[in-house]
């Protein structure tokens, strides 16, 4: 379905309701595409399952009406419901081999990674790409022990899959996380918490070749 | 896949992490079908997916040992990829419409409805059977407003799927629901919560005929 996955992975956007200050979600996509995101993740492990379908689907259409890939997060039935381009799972979510058990062939997966062996586990089971992080901290997830360039590196070495960084990725240190071996990067605040969502996307774009 | 689905529904227990006291999961599940319970329904809209798609997995293996009905509330993707009999759905969960889009013949889907609106509106979609109430008021979602056997008598009358009965259902009113024209009980409380869960499961079934 997707060819040039590893292009779509270059500017990785992911919606937050909280985050993205009253922004509604498909603004933060529609600002975050004119900006130049390549991919569009929906995530909210809040939101019932009617309301987060709902928005999969009103997200999903400006997606696909802009070539933009689109990412459900955890939700798999979600994503498959509201024909998205794939799913995205933490390790707590779904094990990658029962999602396997019900997705159809070319849909995509993704795989929150934060070590080589995981990402070893996560190839094996056929994932399609690897989030990996968090990197350098994020305020989304403030418990989150961060794996820093070092570890990005180690995973991005052990793996021919295509991994995005996570994690406080920011202007400042796009380039540091492309050297140790990411396709792209995925930042939540970074894009839909700034007041200037196109500005913010389209400077982060520019640093990814 | 389910042929004699109305039997099936006859007593018919949730499971609850909550409301089992201590009592694991699976051991509700071995008790309560011990009692004579002929479906079970697993819920936990707190579990991360990963530990509700292995609950299910343990429960449901449980339940077809026995010959009981296993059903998987709210998610769909657990639901499937553990092979559940069925999913339920109530109505802040994914649609009936987009739930359908990625069932599989034979799938069973039950619905939750407090009116012979909705109860006509799930028959449209194609559900199996109905979970009707909140009918006498439950301590499990202390903020719902109850149907009254009246009210459930008038979305029993209103379709022909088989509908169960839930919401406050115990051996002092499981004959009046009877009445008013469903083909069993759904109850959580009224067995997890109870020291003796075989003894109160067989008390329930002993009244349904
Ligand atoms: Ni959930």
């Amino acid at each position: 379905m997707v060819s040039n996955l590893k292009d779509k992975l270059k500017l990785y956007v992911i919606l937050d309701r909280f985050l993205g200050k009253g922004v509604p979600l498909c603004e933060q996509a529609r600002l975050a595409i004119m900006g130049g995101a390549t991919a569009i993740q929906l995530r909210d492990k809040k939101m019932q399952g009617r309301d987060f379908y709902r928005a999969a689907l009103a997200v999903g259409e400006i997606c696909r009406e802009q070539g933009v890939l689109f990412i459900v997060n955890d939700r798999l039935d979600v994503a498959l419901a509201a024909e998205a381009d794939g799913v995205h799972l933490g390790q707590e979510d779904l094990p990658l081999e029962a999602a396997k058990k019900i997705i159809p062939p070319g849909f995509i997966v993704g795989i929150s990674v934060r070590t080589p062996a995981q990402a070893k586990a996560a190839q094996a089971g056929g994932a399609d790409y690897l989030g990996v992080g968090d990197v350098f901290g994020t305020s989304s997830k403030p418990d989150a022990k961060t794996i820093g360039v070092v570890g990005l590196r180690e995973v991005c070495q052990s793996t021919p899959l295509p991994c995005v960084a996570i994690g406080g990725i920011n202007v400042g240190n796009v380039r540091i996380a492309l050297q140790a071996g990411v396709v792209g990067v995925a930042v939540i605040s970074a894009v839909v918490s700034q007041k200037d969502i196109v500005a913010a996307a389209k400077a982060l774009r520019a640093l990814i070749p």
